[in-house]
Formats: C-alpha cells, structure tokens, sequence
C-alpha cells in the first residue's frame, strides 16, 4: 500500500508496469488485504473459510454482490464494515483514490500518475482528470448524504435510530456503487412495492452506473445538446434499454404466481420497474430471480452482459459498446460508410475497440462456462445466469451461488476480478503490443 | 418456375426486386412445391400434417437435416426421393440451378442474373461466375459418384444390391451437401466405428463445406502458396477448429458410458472424429448427441454457430467470419492498424460486415431463444441447441425437435429459412439502403 500511495510510486520497479497493470495488481492487493480482514475471528459470527472470505473480499471490491454466505447474519458489524469499506473502495475506483490521497498530500499529481487514473476511469484526455476526480469525490458525498437521509427517514421508524441509519447508510453505499450487497437475506423483497426504496435505491444505482465522467459532463453544460457525444448515447441508450426491459418483464411476469402474479397492481410495476433496471449492474433484487419465467431470465442474461457506463461502478461489455455495435451494423446495411449518431462520426477504432471487447468477453464467458459445465452439477440456464452475473459484476443469482464446488467459487472469482477490471484491460495486460513497419497489399475475403 | 427459368426471367415485374429478394422468393417457391408434394398421399406411409410437410420441405430445401418425422418410416420411397432432390436444389444453390438451365438452352447469361448467381455463391467479382458454375457441376457429379461408389462397396454386400445402392445414393447426396438427412431413425449410430462410412461421408460433407470457390481455387492452383487468401484461411480454419474439436470430444466423452465410454480405443477415436466435423453443419450423428456430456454440448454449440464456409452447402456465420474477428481483436489488442493475414491486409469494410454479421446472427438467435421459451416447455439448454442448429442449418438436435409445439416448429422453419439465405442477406433484403452526402466531425466515445 504505502509503495501504491507514496507521493512518487512510479520511480523503481513500478514504472516498468503498464498502467493497466498496476490497475489490476492494485485490486489483487485489496482482495488480498480484504480477505485477511474478513477471516479475522471477529469479522464473522460462525466460521468463515478461506475460500469463502476471499469469495466475499472479491465480491465487495468488484462490486458484484454474489454472496456464499449470509452478509446480514454471518458477518459481524465489524465485517459488514469492512465490506462497505471495500464496496466504496472497489466503486470509486481505487486509482482516484491514490489520486486522492495524493491531492491531499500536496503533492503535485505527475503524469504518469494522471495516465493510471484515465485507465481507471477509462478517460482518453488527460485534461481535467484532477478536477473529474475532485468533482467525483464531491458529487459521491452529495448524492449518498441526500440518499442516506430519505433512507434514514423509511427506516429509522421501522428499524429505530441505530439499527435505521446503519441499514440506510449500508444500502445507500451499496447502491451507489452498484455493488448489489444487502443485510437482508432476500435482499430487498420486503420492499417490492414500496416507493421510497424503490425510487432512491435504482436512483443511486442507475446515477452511479452512467459513470462519473457523464455526471460531470451532465453537471457543466445542463443542457442535453450541449452534452459530449458520449453522455448523449449513455443517456438515451440507458433510457431505452430500460424502458424496453420493463415493458417485457411486466408482461412476462404479470400472471406468474411465484413474482409479481399475486401483487396488486401498483407493487406488479414497481417490482417490473426493478428488476428491468437491476441486472444493469446494480444486483439488488425485490423479486425471486430463480422463480421469474425462463424468457425474463434470458432479458435480463442480456440486460447482465450489456451492464453499464464505462468509468462507471458498473461493467459488463458497457453500453455504449453495445451501442456502437448496433449502429455500426445498420451502417452497414444502409450501405454508408461511416458510422454517424447526434451528427458526430465514430472512428472506425472505437468501432474495431468494441468488437474486441466483444470478441474478448465472449471467449471469456465461454471458457468460465465450459469450467463450470465440468464442475457444477446444475442446470445449464443457472450456471450460464452465475457466470454472466460475475463477468457483469450483477450480483444476481438463480441460487447458485451458496451451492458452488471450491473449483466453482474459484472460477467465479477469476470471473469477477475480470469482469470489474475489464476484459479489454486484461487482454492489454497480457498482450505483446508491437508496431508493425510493414505494409500487405488487401485482398477480399467472403463473410458470412 | 417458368418464370424464374425462363430464358429471360429478369423482364418485367421480377427486375424490380434485388437479387437477395429473388434469392429469398426463389426458396420460398421451392419450399412451397417442396411441402405440396410431400404432402401428396402416396408421398407417405402414415398421415402427415400440413406443417410437418412444411418442416421437412424447408428442412431439405435449407439443408438442415431436422425432422419431425421418420424419414425412412414415414415417408415412402416417392417422398425420400422428393427429399434427395430439395437438398440436391438447396444445396447446390437455386441460383445456380437456374444458370445452368439458362446455359443448357445456350442463351447467353446477362448481368442481372449473374449479380444473382453471384449472391448466391457469395462472389464478388462477376468475371468467372459461369465458368466456376460449370465447374461446380463437373465437381458434383465426380465427386458424389466416387463417394458413391465407396458408400455402395460397403452397404450392398450388408443390404443387398437395390437397397444398397439407394441407401448410398441417398447418404451420399445428403452429405455432401451438408442435409443429415438419414434413411436411419438413428443417424448413422449404427456404424460409430466403420472407417469406409466415417471416411466418405466425413470427406463430403468437410469438402461440401469449404465451399466451391475454395474447391475451385485447389482445382487451378494445386499449390497452397499461390491460393487466395480466402482459400487459406478456410483450409487453415477448418483445420484447426476440427483438431480442437475432436481432442476436446475424445477427452469428454471417453469416459461418458451413454455415449463413448463402452466403445473400444478405435471406436471412440472415429466417434470423437465424426462428432467434431459433423457440427459444422453436416448433422449426421454417430452418437446420440442428447446424451453428451453438457461441456462437449457448450462447444457444439459454439461450433454450429460458427458454421460452414462461405458459398458453401453449410451456414453459419462462417469459419472467415469467425477467424476474421479474431484476427481483428488481435491486431487491436497488439496495437496495429490492420489487421494482417498471410501477408494480405484484410479490408475495414470486410471487419465491419463481419461485425454485422456476428449482431444480426445473435439478435437474430435472441429473438428466437426467447419465443421457444415461452412456447416449448423442455431446458434451456435444448431450446439453445435446437435454436442454434437451425440457424447453421445444423440439423443435430437433443430431441427437441419431434417434440415441438406448432408455434415452435413455425419458429424453426423461420431460423433454418434465415440460417440457410443468411442472416445479412435477409437484413440487407429488408433494409433501404441510401447514401450520406453529409460528412460529420468525428468524436470519441468510451468503450469497455
Ligand atoms: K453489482
Ligand atoms: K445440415
């Protein structure tokens, strides 16, 4: 830690690491700091495993939420601290808070520095990534203190003022950092129709998984034309992606007895409208996921692999990856040649950038899910739903989760350490990049 | 059919329509004289519904090889012999058919049919297409009579000489031209372990799949330096995947008692073969593919996906379309600008239509996944293969398909339709396309 947040960390034998590298080496040490702690005899009331401390470390650091054990009953307050500790932490983005720590030493922030921040919080330009990350910290303590006090009033009556504003302030930084984790067993199913709940909890997690770069942007120009191309397609995009999802799960869920088939009207669209926005990537469930209807389940596989904005709390393949793909294949159609949205072109890399995160994410899944076919004696659908949860770092389950082999948790961990820090990053990690001096005349190849 | 042979067919009403739409209306004309003479009573022994006529005319016609009836049961030698003839139609190409009928009546071909000839082969350059239609010919009849030959030395001494020769006429046709159909209930079960059975059909149906502009690169050149770049990558693909695919099969399998296990060391080696090169997108099976290990099943899975070759008698978004997002993502990942294959640049428009290929493919996979699991009531899994077989035009199946709701044997007939023309070539047939005079700045976007 102390080499990571020392004023000058890049001098030594850190400086020969890629910033993508000292990214994901800095999570591994908190998932590393993050298990000792919660192994700590006082961190849970009944005996935790080794494996099972690790599992949860990574789960609250990756913001993902899948859990083996009980977060409400088996931790201590004690460990239930530490992994809002971690959730914030792993939320943020643990980049800007070297940077933080950094700013508030003095010391001015150098370049190599700003670079490991633009990877964390995937910004191109190194311009304005002091002032993004002081405005981040501002934004968060704004947004969570207003959110805490609506929770705090929903609950202090009905849990009293202690055990109230401790469940308020836990939901609030798990929500805002779409990290899915919740003190009750059924996570928010005592809420299903309640608006309070309803409204600050998918406001936090929805606001938290545009990414900090589009609240920024949303902040200085106030203005939806003035916005950058960037925060335009995050806005629509995630404004139809979730309207279309809710209209879908209302009608496959309406006459389903195990969801929303027994609630009155008004609880059947708060429950549609909660579960349309939380498999992008707040994990938070007011439904039983496992008794929703096989179609819903495949929406929300889908709604899980898009997952949220990039420099966001959330992952997935992002979506505006999503978005570009879609755009570039009706280019393509149309017979135009380039890819045009709000009259802005989009440069033929970051259409080739999303494919390969495409590609990437892909064979990623597709490896975890041959793992587990092996290992996990269930049915396809339920491991196919664990593993995108994990690489989306949802938090969602259809119930595997407490019923992984060790080989399974393990698998699921490697799942969620990449889904947080990015299929694409990882592939930069692991890859030889090398220029090319030569040039190779082209030559047609038929597709498809 | 007058009309589409016609010595000038493109006169009048039928210039209007693109050659993707006279492709798409040719199959359906097909598919329509295909059910009415399956559904003639001396056509079949028991009585057949108007949609199962509907299923096999579309399943011969798309070379798919699903069936909702017993082919060598249920249908009488008249009916098997309206089979053999759709898949020899389906699988050497409508368009094709009708330039020979144009070539035998010695008018000389004109532009507009040889653009459709072209989109049918999935050519793009028009000098040739007559010459390699001959060609494909030529190579048909030498190539099945061979295959004959070999397939009547091993069946008539076991069937005697008149069902000898029929079951090898038929096993041969529908081979080649990737069908599966089988005069068996079982497939081709019955011999997991013969070499000459495995041997023949395994050399059709993988030469069937390269497709004939690979076969007629081979014929000229016969040196694989001077091939086209197209011709390399195919051979290099197919190659490779199949390798893959059978260690992974043989490791999986060899123990599994319901389908390798019992077998000995040289029946399980020609079983793990046959099942890796049969995926992509032959369908005959030698072991009961719905008894498989769920691993083995995953990666059928993905290899139906990826197919056939291009202008070939198999589907699928095609192994160049595969291998060119991959090469894609690693020229992105190692920096590069282009993305380089056997010393030849591959196109950016040649990316981007295999990226639109890829998003259509899977949407859409998506849209039919989600009907079938409203309609069917069987796993996820076997929903997912069944769906996936269609669309490469597979014709393996889990047992799903005898088992179909009327809706969902609509919805199959719909996927082998679009797996068959392909995906693009249906979005594109459905698209108005139109040019941009504007040009827009371009801006960045973040992606991942
Ligand atoms: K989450
Ligand atoms: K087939």
């Amino acid at each position: 830690m102390t080499k990571l947040f020392s004023s000058n960390p890049f001098k030594g034998k850190v400086l020969h690491l890629s910033p993508p590298q000292v990214l994901a080496l800095s999570f591994l040490s908190f998932i590393t700091i993050g298990t000792i702690l919660l192994k700590l005899p006082f961190a849970s009331t009944t005996y935790i495993s080794w494996i099972d401390a690790l599992f949860t470390a990574t789960s609250a650091i990756t913001v993902t939420g899948l859990v083996v054990v009980d977060t409400g009953i088996d931790f201590s307050v004690f460990g239930q601290v530490v992994i809002m500790c971690l959730i914030q932490l792993g939320g943020l983005g643990l980049m800007t808070f070297a940077v933080l720590i950094i700013l508030v030493l003095g010391k001015k922030i150098g370049l190599q520095q700003r670079i490991l921040v633009q990877e964390s919080l995937n910004q191109t330009s190194l311009g304005g990534i002091v002032r993004l990350v002081k405005m981040l910290f501002v934004f968060t303590i704004i947004i969570e203190s207003i959110a805490f006090t609506f929770l705090s009033i929903r609950w202090v009556p009905e849990y009293g003022w202690k055990e109230g504003m401790y469940q308020s302030l836990f939901h609030t930084v798990s929500a805002f950092n779409n990290a899915g984790f919740s003190l009750w067993s059924d996570s928010l199913s005592g809420y299903v129709g309640d608006p309070t709940v309803n409204i600050v909890i998918t406001f936090l997690f929805i606001t938290g998984g545009l990414g900090f770069t589009v609240l920024a942007d949303m902040w200085y120009k106030k203005n939806f034309r003035k916005l950058s191309l960037h925060s335009k397609l995050m806005m629509i995009g995630t404004f139809f992606i979730n309207i279309f999802a809710f209209f879908l799960i209302f009608i496959l869920e309406y006459a389903n007895p195990a969801t929303l088939g027994t609630l009155p009207l008004s609880e059947k669209l708060w429950g549609a409208y909660f579960q349309a926005v939380t498999p992008r990537t707040a994990g938070f469930n007011s439904i039983e996921i496992g008794d929703m209807t096989t179609p819903a389940i495949l929406l929300i596989i889908v709604l899980m692999f898009i997952g949220a904005g990039s420099a966001s709390t959330g992952s997935g393949i992002k979506v505006t990856t999503f978005i570009i793909m879609v755009l570039a294949t009706i280019t393509f159609l149309k017979g135009r040649l380039e890819t045009v949205a709000f009259k802005r072109t989009i440069k033929q890399q970051t259409i080739l950038r999303a494919l390969a995160i495409i590609v990437i994410s892909l064979l990623f899944i597709f490896i975890m899910l041959f793992i587990l076919t092996i290992t996990e004696n269930a049915p396809f659908l339920i491991i196919l739903f664990e593993v995108i949860s994990a690489f989306g770092t949802v938090g969602l389950s259809m119930g595997l989760t407490g019923e992984l082999s060790t080989v399974g948790k393990q698998v699921i961990i490697v799942m969620m350490f990449i889904g947080r820090i990015g299929p694409l990053t990882l592939a930069f990690t692991l890859a030889r990049r090398q220029k090319s001096a030569v040039r190779y005349p082209d030559e047609e190849i038929f597709t498809g």
